[in-house]
């Protein structure tokens, strides 16, 4: 009972007691540990944080309102960034019929075993089974092709939140695989491979943003390896992130340039301004609810979730300590008043007056569920006209007084914010490993590392990569090219091939 | 050509003669009209006003950005709303199993037909079919089961923002009736019935301001009648709204109150205060894009669409006018001061500066597409320090100063507001006719009359008046007990049975 124990210590004498015997009866805490059993901790904690229901068709989850809620806040940050850049949203179709899906052949190969396909309505079979979009490309390009004529109809920039089904069979896990998940899908056309490129990086930034600045996470720009390219397109970008305790990279979002593999399948022509034919080049983009799951991974503990500030629906939970003696309404009444005052100044707080659990248990409740700020206020807290704050990511208390309380706790929440992503980095940073031989690699692959390594950028000695580290755990695999290469010397060889290398790259296993 | 006829006058001399030609390329304009032939004239209408593209899958369309900032608006007020009544998103996964759809027996009977099912993935057979949702109560409740235990967990208030499949065979209409739509779903669990009873009524508040006050559409709100109500619930409130142009009445929205069926299927009990078994009260509550194809069937007119300031996405549209030897740069910098001068008013106004079309075109087109107000900056105007303002609703005309523009702007926009839906509570109430017996009643009908009748409220005489008006136009049934009750006097009889009338209830064609 990991929440429990390292709480005793912040419980009141008569909070103390009464917080083992309610818990005994819920099952309040997490069971597993992140270090022993990170599957188990990462299942318990999606699901006693209440960000997560379990459903009854696998790969299928629910988001409860917690989850949804954080999901809100990067919809509305990014929403309101890409209609700066003129994107607009549409909405297309969950359905595709079968002819489309299959035009872009790379495209469909990539995504054809995963594809659910509707046969039935009601007692009737389909005359032609449809499918269900794992992606858009194939949705709406047929009608990017009708749509733009001349240059005056570029850039055509559309975007989409929606749902995607890809009916995967492997390790369903909740937010990081499902069968069904929520995202956005960006499909840009332009009339240069200029714009296009230009656009890949802006879109690439803000999702760098999403992820450091809202989700506290590191991330690493750069670009995929042909093998792991999006099927169909011409590069693609990607912002990587990395899970320390299991040691598996993970993709955080991407953006890809389509080139014009698409334009020519779709004949998506335009007259330029000469009069002459020319082809679009295309991008697409997206991020998806897995950004949650890399949050509850990278920084859970053993008392459950812990969110970072920014993207907490509630950032301040405020909890009342009566005392036997005590001026209970005085205590309930400051504790309104805090909440007040801070809700005025636009942080997202809120009371907890459940008078059927004592303070501790609400302590641990609050805890598993990841709010970066806890203020209490007991009997002498009103005395001293104060409140206790008490930090979600790393227990410190500090005692503040009421007239300094707004300033106070918004400088808190925003060092909350930055050493969540310091440690986070710290944590990275200690995973990787630069190698530049095989067995420094494999030894480095053991030891779960995030490993940089000179490559020669050839698909088949990726292949040869994975296939000589398959195993129980996975095969290593390229995760990307960061855009911030360190230098690479004259005569460096890949540490696979022995060829000469041409650029570093991360490799590791990953999700 | 009636959208070009009646814009003639507007145009400038070379403007009018560049428009035609201009028009015969690009096929501007809407070729049917709105009297002659409705269905065809709403066709052409939600294409050309690009609020929709057709889908290559019959009863599928594209929400284009033009229809998707109309729901955005919506979504926006509405999700706000229901924020402050608490209750809080989530959300479900599209998929249902078998056997948890089949629960709730009237309520299956009313979606199976037209459930669409997945069979497949990829190359192989399911083992199960799975369902994709039409609504989501069978969905939700077994985890409400779950989550509710004590009386301490209710209410319990959730909503989800999502798109739902309803695979029909009748007449697919863009907005109206298509396979896939996208709505909100409000599902809530209450421990009493006064609770349930009143956030019905609450929500479909909601709605009305939704129809009214957005959508500047008269509704009436009222009570479903048995026949009518949502399978499986108890009762059903809806917000009814009338087309005269085929006198078809058309369900708005609605908020059911479920009472208790559902939760004896799913088993959704608690313990309330005194430690009693009890079991929850339910309701559900939903609007969808419909609401985007009531309001293009009751503001367009013979020029394309017409759009309430309050939910359009540009509200002004600012059309530089130059002519041979005027100050052309002049005229564009007044143009751009004027865009910025609303827009840090908070009004959503923008320039069209396209260079190769001429004003007459750009007047047609933005008319077309239903912006309320159009402003013309020309030489003249130029001179006199003042911008010409014209109504898309009346086509009136306006000289404002450039010192009043903002307070001028936003006064018309209000009067615009207004007066549309002014213009169409008249249009409505000019259709109701108030019958007392059955010939009238038929006579009524065939003159397509939104129809107030005394009824007997039983079941087997609405299904009496919908075998009896069978035919190729459809069969009457009951659209609503409006809540706003005329006097029934004693004695009064049913119009259809003669039976002793108990309330007077809207009858008519529906969609």
């Amino acid at each position: 009972m990991a929440g429990g124990d390292t709480k005793k210590s912040k419980a009141n004498a008569s909070g103390g007691g009464k917080k083992k015997e309610v818990k005994k009866e819920t099952g309040l805490g997490i069971t597993n540990r992140k270090d022993d059993n990170f599957g188990e901790w990462y299942s318990e904690v999606v699901v006693n944080a209440e960000l997560i229901e379990y459903y009854d068709i696998s790969g299928c989850y629910i988001l409860r309102p917690w989850a949804m809620s954080i999901w809100e806040i990067m919809q509305t940050f990014f929403d309101a960034e890409i209609k700066k850049m003129n994107i607009q949203n549409c909405y297309f179709p969950l359905f595709v019929s079968p002819g489309v899906l299959q035009k872009e052949k790379d495209h469909v190969e990539g995504f054809a075993p995963e594809v659910a396909w509707v046969t039935k309505s009601g007692e009737s079979d389909l005359e032609v089974p449809i499918a269900i979009r794992p992606t858009s490309e194939t949705v709406m390009y047929p009608y990017y092709s009708k749509w733009i004529r001349g240059h005056r109809d570029l850039p055509l920039k559309l975007n989409q939140w929606c749902n995607v089904v890809r009916w995967e069979f492997s390790n369903p896990t909740p937010f990081i695989r499902s069968r069904e998940f929520l995202w956005q899908e960006g499909h840009t056309a332009f009339a240069t491979k200029a714009e296009a490129d230009a656009e890949v990086l802006d879109v690439l930034e803000l999702y760098r943003r999403i992820y450091e600045e809202f989700l506290a996470i590191p991330v690493v720009k750069g670009k995929k390896s042909e093998l792991e390219k999006f099927a169909g397109g011409l590069y693609t970008t990607s912002v990587e992130a990395f899970i320390p305790n299991n040691g598996r990279g993970i993709q955080g979002a991407t953006s890809h340039c389509l080139g014009q593999n698409f334009a020519k399948m779709f004949e998506i022509n335009f007259e330029d301004e000469k009069g002459e034919k020319g082809m679009v080049w295309q991008n697409s983009w997206a991020y998806s609810t897995r950004t949650i799951g890399v949050m509850v991974m990278v920084h859970g503990d053993d008392k459950g979730l812990v969110l970072p500030p920014k993207v907490a629906s509630v950032q301040v939970i405020v909890i009342p300590v009566p005392y036997k003696d005590a001026d209970t309404k005085g205590i309930f009444d400051a504790c309104s008043a805090t909440v007040d005052a801070l809700s005025e100044a636009g942080i997202r707080a809120k009371a907890d007056f459940r008078d059927n659990y004592s303070p501790g248990w609400k302590y641990s409740n609050w805890e598993m569920k990841g709010v970066p700020l806890r203020i209490e206020i007991g009997p002498k807290d009103l005395a001293n006209n104060q409140v206790r704050a008490v930090r979600r990511d790393n227990s410190s208390k500090i005692d503040i007084p009421r007239a300094s309380l707004v300033e106070q706790v918004k400088e808190m929440l925003d060092k909350i914010q930055q050493s969540l992503f310091d440690v986070a980095k710290q944590k990275r940073d200690a995973c990787v490993q630069t190698v530049k031989t095989w067995d420094e690699f494999v030894e480095a692959l053991g030891q779960r590392k995030l490993i940089l390594a000179p490559w020669c950028d050839e698909e088949e000695v990726e292949k040869d990569v994975k296939a000589r580290t398959k195993g129980e755990m996975g095969a290593a695999k390229s995760l990307c090219s960061p855009f911030d290469q360190p230098e690479l010397p004259e005569g460096t060889k890949c540490f696979a091939s022995g060829k000469p290398a041409k650029k570093w790259t991360y490799w590791g296993r990953s999700y």
